[in-house]
């Protein structure tokens, strides 16, 4: 052990997008088919954290997931994004500065912890290697910009170079065949609209038969509509979402986004073999949301919710503030989550998974009532405990957080903490 | 009553469409934004019969539907179709022939049956229309063919013009103004290509939310997609499945089968607020032909089945002699139905309904070993009895039938018999 530990340790959010990334025209470098836009949600609940540390006394590049150690395959996207980093700070500092320690010849350790469920299937990978990115960024002092970084972590994880910023933000796919101008940037940080809220139900399903990186490119393949997609809807699209979140206009935010992720699935289902990822309970969130919207529509002339769906069953509901206490109270009503397990076997399952029934215990599949007045409850049907297994709250929220040596999760030895 | 009855009965198939319609040009014309393809099925199980009688003794047009009086609004599609059939009487025979009996002038009844179980949204409107048409055609003797009669029915039912024929029927969308172009056309008679067979597995759903006539609009008023399908997707499948139609080549007609339902999904997906005719059992029945496809492609370089679904959870199986018993198996292995009910209360279900669990009784439900070798069956789940309701074994078919006297529906007076 050398007397001076390089250590560092930085959290990274997740991102939800409202415009989707489906497809890639490099599918080495992830280049993606058209351009996507998210909102970054906060990091109570949600997270991965990362602290990387790099010592003469490692012996080879090792990495422990949520406690478990996996292999780092040689060539793959892991291994390419230390690879990049590594090369990084040689070019960058260590050429540059002859006193600077030589970080990229020593070997790493990289310990890193979800509390995304990663059974719930939100995009765990995006948050994961934005926040190794990061980690490493700050552990090597690397003098790169969030979309400079992104660059990095797109190669780890298309949708991962999102997560390199708070608020709203967009992946420019670019033109450039060697990716370099395919990177994330603000369209408007967290504080321009920081009323944004996402009521995140983590729906339950079978697993899934084609994961994402499969099925997109089997909609490149072989989906007619796809290509029509990305030449003309996307581009209006991202236009006009960009223009609804400087104005903070929740009406067109909403109507894009829903009319996206449903764009979304339908070139999924226009692939061969169709890929389906949203299922019943899934497609009665969508009634829900639909029916609550036309119940606003008529009191008040707006929109109160919009819902967007990544590659599995779970709706994350984009809301306003004042929707908040309904939405989740007509979620609980229509979909009873189930108590917390006895045994709680991750910081997520502890404090994020179960956490509305915290805030609002009487809903849960018991009649509230009218629960909102005008709501036509004919619209859906009442599902068993368990169909949606939890319920999380979150607000927009900011970028990567670099973390003080408190929040390490490394021993002195340089493996993971115990938790 | 006149000594004279003047009455004719007919009977007219369900259709079930390859490429399907999804949209309007015009909705009063019933002119659709596309071509569509569909094969006709056999009548044995699933037809409508129609009797008409003219009589001058009758005060008004009256219909009974399933024995139940309906109705004849005024303008509505129904009006319009006997106003059209007694224009066309007096203008192509009675205008001609001073001798001809003044039918146009009388008041008409009709009395309508369809076998085709009315819960299970097979298209009883198709046939239902075609009835109607080839009836009042017959008792009216107007010298019209099944392309010329199709004008008429279309404008009961758009699709109905494709149950005027047998075997492969196409509807060219045609582009007149007036839809005089906007006709059905043989594409195979049945003799062509016999071998083709359709196993009908009709599920259990909630009530359609979105009937087809507003869902079809929706889609035309607010998908971006749909565009791109009329323009350049379906003319060219259009061409591809006749050509597949007239070389009997059933792996070309069932891929473009399967990806044309699909893509229909797709752009009622695509549309704002989103339509859903699949639900989980559907997804599964499509994980059924697909698993069963690449079993069969593995083993004999062929197709074995091709899925379609229309405005509904139903699937509609087409697949040849040889994977009949298989493909029922499998269907009623995974999906069991439940016996016939006591109190049968349509020849639907008597005869048509449950007629797979007389054949195929030990296939309900059981284990029968090794259903077919090499099907991975962890590729769908086992259903509760009762999520598919009823299985029902077709054949391709011929158009509408003219029945004989022996057939007629009606009682002496001109009202429903029992039946």
């Amino acid at each position: 052990m050398s007397a001076t530990v390089y250590e560092a340790t930085t959290s990274a959010p997740v991102n939800i997008a409202c415009i989707k990334y489906w497809g890639k025209r490099d599918t080495k470098l992830i280049l993606p088919t058209n351009s996507s836009l998210s909102v970054t949600l906060d990091q109570d609940l949600l997270r991965s954290t990362t602290t990387s540390r790099a010592d003469p006394s490692f012996t080879k590049d090792r990495l422990w997931l949520n406690g478990k150690e996996e292999e780092i395959k040689d060539g793959g996207r892991m291994d390419n994004c230390i690879k990049e980093m590594k090369r990084l700070r040689k070019v960058l500092v260590e050429d540059k500065d002859p006193n600077a320690p030589k970080l990229s010849e020593m070997k790493l350790h990289i310990v890193s912890f979800n509390t995304v469920p990663t059974a719930a299937g939100l995009a765990s990978s995006a948050s994961g290697f934005a926040a190794l990115t990061t980690s490493l960024a700050s552990l090597f002092a690397l003098p790169l910009n969030p979309s400079e970084l992104s660059l990095i972590a797109r190669r780890g994880s298309g949708s991962a170079c999102r997560s390199l910023f708070g608020g709203y933000v967009a992946w420019e796919m670019g033109s450039k065949p060697d990716g370099s101008d395919s990177l994330a940037i603000e369209v408007a940080p967290r504080a321009h609209w920081p009323e944004m809220r996402a009521v995140v139900c983590v729906v339950s399903g079978e697993k899934k038969d084609v994961g994402s990186s499969v099925g997109m490119q089997l909609t490149v393949e072989t989906s007619p509509l796809l290509q029509h997609r990305i030449k003309h809807v996307v581009p209006m699209r991202m236009q006009a979402i960009s223009k609804a979140i400087k104005a903070r206009d929740f009406d067109a935010f909403a109507k894009i986004t829903m009319a996206d992720s449903n764009q979304f699935h339908a070139v999924a289902l226009d692939t061969t073999p169709p890929i389906f990822y949203m299922n019943d309970v899934s497609r009665n969130l969508i009634a829900l949301v639909e029916e609550y919207n036309r119940v606003c529509l008529q009191k008040t002339g707006h929109l109160g919710a919009a819902y967007t769906f990544d590659a599995g069953p779970n709706a994350v509901i984009y809301t306003l503030p004042e929707h908040m206490k309904a939405i989740t109270e007509l979620v609980l009503y229509y979909f009873p989550v189930p108590p917390a397990p006895e045994e709680r076997t991750s910081q997520a399952s502890a404090v994020g998974f179960y956490d509305v029934l915290n805030i609002f215990p009487e809903a849960n599949g018991k009649p509230t009532g009218k629960l909102v007045e005008g709501f036509n409850e004919e619209k859906l049907k009442k599902w068993g405990t368990g169909a949606v297994k939890g319920v999380i709250h979150c607000k927009v929220g900011d970028g990567p957080k670099i973390l003080g040596k408190e929040a390490s999760l490394m021993t002195a030895e340089g493996t993971p903490k115990a938790l």
